[in-house]
C-alpha cells in the first residue's frame, strides 16, 4: 500500500529510526468509535488491545467534557480551580488505606518518577526493587525500571530486578510455594542493596503484573512480600497504569484485587481516555514529606481540561456500568477463549477486560514466539487487533476498551478459532 | 472570601502542603478569553502573565481542532497517523541548522529529560552544566537543573551551575566583558567535571535566559561559550519552553534571536495553548543515536489530538500575525513601561511579549524584594495579573498572551503607574 509506505518513510525521516509499529503491515487508523477502529481504506477493525480509550474510542461524553472546559478556561494550579479538587475527592474516594491525597501530572512516567522520589524522601534510601520483565515508564529515572529497553548510560546498580511470578514456571517450583519464593527474591535484593551501601527504599510493582503476563495469583499472594518490605522499612508503590480504573472487572484497583495495601498508587493511560493525564495518590504524610521538600509544580498537570476529561471517564464508567461489564463480558469472553483448542495452548487466563493465552511448543515458551507473532498478524488481517504478551512474546494479550460486548467477544473467539487453524504451528 | 478559603482548605487536604499559589489572595478563575480572565465573583483581570495560553485563553480555533480530532480518533504512534508527521514537518520547517527530527511528548520536563539523555548518548559523558538561577523542569533528572527547588536526595555533583548573565551586575564587570566572562565560567565548570572524572557532556540553557531575568544581551553573546563547549566536545540544548513560538517578537526561536546554533531544542508550555504537549527537535544523527539505543515510546506523546492542538496554534500564529503583533505591540508596551518613573526602577527591558522592570533600593536588588511583592499584589487588586522576576524577586515580569493589544498595553501602563504611586516604597 503506497499510503503506508509513504507514511513509514515520513516517520523515519521526521521522527527517526526505531519507531516501533504494531504489525508487519502497520494499520493507518483514521477513525475510532467504541471498540472499533477504521483504517484509511475504510476497513473496520475490532479493537481488542487498546486500554487507553478506556470507555471507548472518541467517547462523546469525554469529548464533550473536554470541549466544554477547553472553550471556557484552561490554566494551571497556581490559580484556584475546583476541577482538580472535585476530581481528587472523587478519585481518592475509590481508595481505602488512607490514600487520600493526589498529585495530577500528564503521563504515567511522570507519576512513577514522582512516586519513586516519594519513596526516597520517606526512607532516605536510593535502592529500588522491581521485577525483571516489566515497564514503568520512560524518564531517565523510571527507564531504570523498564525491561526490554536499555537506559541511556546503562543500568545503575541501585536498582535490583527480581524474577516475576509465573503461571507455567512458578517461583519455588509450585503455585503454593510461589508467594514465599517471590518474597525470598525480594529479601535477597534487599540484602544486596544494603550490602552495597545503598540501602533499600522502595518496591515498585504492578499488582496485576500486567507486563509480566498477568499470571494467576491468589489474593494474598503479596502478603509475604509485604512482610519482608515492611520489616526492612521500605515503601511500596502500586503501579496501576494497566489494571486500574476497573479493568480487571471485580475491583476498581489491582491492589485491592490481590489484597495489597500500598503506600503510593500511580495511574495513567486509561485515566483521561487518551487525554494526557496521570496521577500519584498517597497518604497525607508521604505527600507532605515530598511536597515540603521539593515544592513540585507541573504546568499542565491538573489543569481544568485534564480534570474534566478524567472526571468524565469516571462518570461514564458509572453511568454505563463498565466495571460490571468488564466482569460479565470479561467472564463470558474468557469462557469462549477457554473453549478454543490448539495443541500449543498452555494456559488461558485473565480478569475482566484483560485476557490472554500463553502458548508453548513441547512445553517451551520460546518455541511459541514465531507462532504467536504470526497469529497476531493473522488476526490483524482478519480485522481483530490484539498483541503479544510474555517474556518471550509467546502469548497473545487481549485488552479491549471497557465497552467490549458479548457479540464482539463472540467475533473475537470465532476469528481466533479460524486464525489458530490457519496459522502453521 | 469564604469561597477562596474553602478552596484553599480543600487544596491542602487533597493536594498536600506547599502548593504554591499566585497572590496573597489567590485568584479563583472560572473563565478566560483572549487576554482576559474572570474570577468566580465576575471580576475581570487583564492577564499579563500567562504564556501557556499562547494565542489567547480558550482560543476557538484551538478548541475546535481539539474537539474535531478527539471526536474522530485519539491513539498512539504504534499505529500510523499523519497528524504527528504533518506537525513535525511544519515545526522543523521553522528551524534551520539541520534540526529536522522531532520527538513529541507531553511536558517540557519530559522534553528536557530526553534532551539531556541525547547529550549523554552522544558524548558518553554524564557531566551537565546549567545556570544557577534557572528552571528546566521537574523529573528526577531535570530537577537537578532547577534552582529554587532542592532535588529529593540532594544535588548531584555531576551537575555544575554557572552564574547567569546579568544586566545590572554583568559578569566580568561590564556588558562588554560579559560574553567572554560567561564562557570562562563554563570553561571552569568543564574543567571541574573533567577533573572529577565525570567528563563534560551537555550544556543546557534557555537562550533568552527567561528565568534568570531575560537580561539585555547582544546577538553573538553566546559565541565564546559555544567555542568553549565545541572544543570540549559538548552538546548544547536550547530550552525554548519560554522564548519559543515567536514570543520575543522578532524571531520564532530564542536561539535565533541570540545567534546560537544548538544541537537540540526543547519546547513545551505555549505549544498546545494549554493542551499537554511538548517536543524535542534535533539533528537526525542525534535522534538516531538516542532512538536506536533506547527505543523511546510515549503513550500520549504525539497522539492525534495533541498534534491537532499544536498545529492549530501554529495556524493561529500565522493567521492572526501574532509574532508581528508581539513585536509591534511589544515595542509599544515597552515604550510605555520605559516612560514610567519611580525612584526604585533600575532597568526596564524586554523583547516582544516578554517584558520586565527590575527594581533596586539604593542599588541593592534585595532591598526591592518586598516592594515588588507588594506591587504585584497591588496590580492584582487593580485587575492586572503579572508576577515577579529576578534572583531576589526584585522585579516584575510581564508576559501576556500573544494577542495582547495596544489598548491593553495602555491599561497595563496606566494601572502600573497608579500602583507604583500607591505602593509604599
Amino acid at each position: 500500500m503506497a499510503d503506508t509506505s509513504s507514511i513509514l518513510d515520513r516517520r523515519a525521516r521526521l521522527l527517526g529510526p526505531n519507531m516501533t509499529t504494531f504489525y508487519r503491515e502497520p494499520v493507518h487508523v483514521v477513525r475510532g468509535e467504541g471498540t472499533w477502529l477504521w483504517d484509511a481504506d475504510g476497513n473496520r477493525y475490532l479493537d481488542c488491545y487498546n486500554n487507553v480509550p478506556h470507555v471507548g474510542h472518541a467517547h462523546p461524553k469525554v469529548v464533550e467534557a473536554i470541549t466544554k472546559q477547553a472553550s471556557t478556561l484552561n490554566t494551571h494550579t497556581r490559580y484556584l480551580h475546583e476541577g482538580i479538587l472535585d476530581y481528587a475527592e472523587r478519585l481518592t474516594g475509590t481508595m481505602d488505606h488512607g490514600l487520600d491525597t493526589m498529585i495530577m501530572v500528564c503521563t504515567g512516567s511522570e507519576a512513577n518518577d514522582i512516586a519513586l522520589r516519594m519513596g526516597r524522601a520517606m526512607t532516605e534510601k536510593v535502592g529500588i526493587i522491581c521485577t525483571d520483565n516489566t515497564y514503568h515508564g520512560n524518564t531517565d529515572l523510571v527507564s531504570q525500571m523498564s525491561s526490554k529497553r536499555t537506559p541511556i548510560g546503562g543500568p545503575v546498580d541501585w536498582v535490583k530486578k527480581v524474577p516475576a511470578p509465573d503461571t507455567l514456571f512458578p517461583l519455588g517450583g509450585s503455585a503454593e510455594a510461589q508467594p514465599q519464593a517471590f518474597a525470598d527474591e525480594i529479601q535477597r535484593a534487599i540484602n544486596e542493596l544494603e550490602e552495597a551501601g545503598y540501602g533499600f527504599g522502595t518496591l515498585i510493582l504492578d499488582p496485576f503484573f500486567a507486563n509480566e503476563g498477568f499470571h494467576t495469583l491468589p489474593k494474598g499472594f503479596l502478603d509475604p512480600t509485604v512482610a519482608v518490605v515492611r520489616k526492612a522499612g521500605g515503601i511500596i508503590i502500586a503501579d496501576e497504569v494497566q489494571p486500574g480504573f476497573g479493568r480487571t472487572g471485580r475491583n476498581f484497583w489491582g491492589h485491592d484485587r490481590i489484597g495489597l495495601v500500598p503506600d503510593i498508587v500511580t495511574m495513567g493511560k486509561p485515566m483521561g481516555n487518551g487525554h494526557p493525564v496521570a496521577a500519584v495518590v498517597t497518604r497525607p504524610e508521604i505527600m507532605a514529606e515530598f511536597r515540603t521538600r521539593f515544592g513540585y509544580f507541573n504546568t499542565f498537570g491538573g489543569n481544568p481540561v485534564s480534570a474534566a476529561a478524567a472526571m468524565a471517564v469516571l462518570d461514564v464508567l458509572e453511568e454505563e456500568e463498565l466495571v460490571q461489564n468488564a466482569r460479565d463480558t470479561g467472564d463470558y469472553a474468557l469462557g469462549l477463549l477457554k473453549d478454543l483448542t490448539h495443541p500449543m495452548i498452555a494456559d488461558t487466563r485473565g480478569a475482566g477486560m484483560f485476557m490472554g493465552i500463553e502458548f508453548t511448543r513441547d512445553g517451551d515458551p520460546e518455541g511459541a514466539t514465531t507462532f504467536c507473532k504470526d497469529l497476531v498478524e493473522e488476526m490483524r488481517n482478519r480485522g481483530v487487533l490484539l498483541h503479544l504478551m510474555g517474556r518471550h512474546y509467546h502469548g497473545i494479550k487481549i485488552r479491549p476498551p471497557m465497552c467490549f460486548d458479548r457479540a464482539q467477544a463472540e467475533l473475537l473467539a470465532e476469528t481466533l478459532d479460524a486464525a489458530l487453524k490457519a496459522v502453521p504451528a
